[in-house]
């Protein structure tokens, strides 16, 4: 992925000679094709594809790229991006006091394992500090009651409009957002991650459901967030089994490991250009 | 588990000296422990407890086990029973068209897998009489529908008494069975297997649910059968990953290996006396 | 799958223009790319791909597109092959005594997971005749011993030859195959299931070597065949978790699920051409 | 098991009555077993057990324990030990540059998850000390070369020695113990990640190894060490599936997760007293 290469999103409906169109415009300008998946999902009649190709000796100024192919996209009617691997994406963590998965998610961007930057973190409470300035990453605390919702939401967002994020995580951010804030950030660039293997155990304390219910597998789930609760199109999700003798503590300590996977790998797969959104759903391109 | 043994299951109110008193009795009765599982449930502060012991030098006839054992029984309050371990429980099979559940149990049964006799198979259609007579099981049609189905279900009752089952394996037998054929056969001897992970997708075409919510985990799960829909203890559940390729033929495709996975293992434990009740939920000493 | 589709793989030198020209010559004669895999292998600068392509409204006679492609192969340097979605390939069972991957191939074969005809089945042992009756497959017993095992290869290869079958699954066929059998099916054609996670524990007895060494966790390994002994290239891999109460037997027995999964999978690959090899190793393009 | 309760392990001859006596001493003495495990291995005719108990009301001083139970241990040939479940083993992390399972370690302890103390950390190379810092855990650099080696390693066992340390944890760490090492420590008190499935790719770059050889799933396993090279007893293993997009970097990538993982398992095992040795495999009681 580190060569000077280029990753081209794109969803349009599915029609005769999409591959070939946008392989010859590659091809055509001296790119080469790396990597190239695609998906047509029957039920929408919709094709959705992931280039990534090698730029380096393209024959146009990358910065031209959108003008360039602009006129392939209106006749194919693409929903496209485009992103050039070295591109690094800026990330605003929120996070409350659980720790893990933010220890997590800075740990693998620190060791090269995640593909952006983290400018800063936000969270509703200061415990986490020590972690932040450990990675050397600012710490925002701004505290969240029903009173004040509104302004420190507002307060959140202009940060992270300041760090010019594109992408909001929340590991283990124990607030519910306001649709304003959904609608501000933009549900695609919300990642959440929920402790249950969704739509099971929706809601608050997802363990102890688990463990009321009796299961014999729990799960962790990161989605995209939208205005309907833990409802958000899923990115990924693992489970893992738990046994009789396993107390609430032993689920949460199991559902932590879970957790850090789970959303370290929605976050991954959002940095590196691979998650295509249709409907309620998500395609990863691995 | 060959051995001349027994198993002796035990579940009563925690105190102290319950495994002592357990494991002198069979000792000063010249048995042998082979393998001792137990579990204590804080939340119900009950003592659950799986014994296998080698009775072959039993000072005296295991025919007196019963009257042997009560009074140590009703000193701990116990709710108790036993069974040797050559003892081999008749198993009712109940299916509908699907076969696969079908010929997994029938193959495992008849290579040694399953511990249990297995005298007949009950089915609302006649397809799968090639299967019984492929493994010699005596297979009875009887068709349900909304009008005959106290009818049918009376014909049912009487066939598993019959054969003097103990326990009915609910094979994807596509019927809602009624309140009364549940007490009538009893909660705890009625085996289903619902292709969803649990509480998950309740009641019909779970993996269209599945497909449909885009989750990228589907499951599986036995349970006992009781008097809410697909809300029964659980005995066992298993996942397997899907991807956005998969369409809802390929969820079904490897929705059955997990189903018969799922189920033959809720099998093989009840009959080999593994799995203990406790409220909604099951203990499994495997 | 079953669209009127084909299914072009192809393995060339990695250079650009290849996707382009590939997607170029289908939309030109008016196919449609349903789905495109591909992998570029660094190490040895070789480009794979998978192209199922819609051929109901193709430009020519699908008889002729050997004819009509060559040109573009030999341009680059095209290793490839092309089928119809629709053909079957054939395929001959080679088993020994144990019966779990015959019985397994040969139910999803005929509940139409395994998209490909089962002609016959070869045995040095008439012990599964009774199942391949079941299924309606011709079955031949060609005992195997030192002396005459010459002589049996040669029968084995001309039965597969006479049922035109293009594939042989050795589903637990307990014979080692001399280098002139191998040669003469071709090892691309050859699929073993070995009973071991390979590369641990080659050659006899794998579940008794894991259960000697302790290890936590057993698996299954299907492979192609080459002179070398459990060396081939490795189509599938998967594992079960052990305890330390597993006893030989039950290894044994949990391997048999894991067999059966593995094995089949790597035939339906096979079968539905979604398997390029180079080197000593195989892309799967699921 | 935080209670006022304490854990005796017991290897012995299997022989009937032993569960019985450990379970009427206890008793009589008025403790309350809360947890028995127990695992009889038939080939070398050994009874194993774990039995955590409830020594809050214990009618004598728990320091007399070993006194009082001796003649029990003696009649049935025990080889045992016993520790208070509050105590906290004194575990020394062994590191080289790689930092994260270390970096998980010291996560773990700190969070509660491991039941240990961690009074120093020891290198061959600087690069840790700012984790070691954080966490506040002295860190020792002693350089190992051809040269030095020996004097090295009496360093390294006199600071084991001097911090009290029971346990060593070979997190990563990349020089091959002495003889005289492993017998100084003692192999039972060792523990070491080995980043392949065992025992396949013994040795150095495993990753790389298991990439060559196209295995289609990947793994790790901690074991304790013994004088041959990555053979001791096996603690825990756990895998991950590859794909034949994944590079050796991804490999890496991934096996940084097992690794962290396997090894923490092993250490919490251990420092739970939940391990017993009996020849060269482990019974884990979970």
């Amino acid at each position: 992925m580190m060569h000077n290469s280029a990753i081209l999103l794109v969803s349009c409906p599915d029609r005769k000679g999409v591959v070939a169109s946008i392989a010859d415009f590659i091809f055509k300008h001296n790119g080469n094709i790396l990597c190239n998946d695609e998906h047509g999902d029957e039920a929408s009649n919709l094709f959705l594809t992931r280039v990534e190709f090698d730029v380096a000796d393209f024959d146009f100024d990358f910065a031209e790229f959108s003008q360039r192919f602009s006129p392939l996209a209106r006749e194919f009617q693409m929903d496209w991006r485009v992103a050039r691997s070295a591109d690094r994406p800026r990330v605003a963590i929120f996070v409350s006091k659980y720790d893990h998965c933010l220890q997590d998610l800075l740990y693998r961007q620190q060791s090269g394992e995640l593909h952006c930057d983290i400018p800063l973190i936000i969270s509703n409470h200061p415990d986490n500090q020590r972690i932040a300035d450990f990675y050397r990453v600012p710490y925002f605390v701004i505290p969240v009651s029903k009173e004040n919702k509104r302004e420190a939401e507002q307060k959140q967002i202009a940060l992270v409009r300041e760090h010019q994020c594109t992408l909001v995580v929340l590991a283990r951010y124990m607030q519910v957002l306001s649709h304003e804030l959904i609608e501000s950030i933009g549900s695609e660039n919300l990642i959440n991650i929920h402790h249950s293997f969704l739509p099971a155990f929706v809601g608050s304390k997802p363990y102890h459901q688990a463990f009321q219910r009796g299961v014999k597998i729990i799960g962790a789930t990161s989605h995209y967030i939208t205005r309907v609760l833990d409802d958000g199109p899923i990115i990924e999700q693992d489970v893992v089994r738990i046994y009789h003798r396993d107390t609430v503590d032993d689920l949460l300590q199991k559902g932590r490991d879970l957790e850090k996977m789970v959303l370290s790998r929605a976050v991954r797969w959002h940095v590196e250009n691979r998650i295509l959104l249709y409907g309620n759903k998500t395609v990863v391109f691995q």
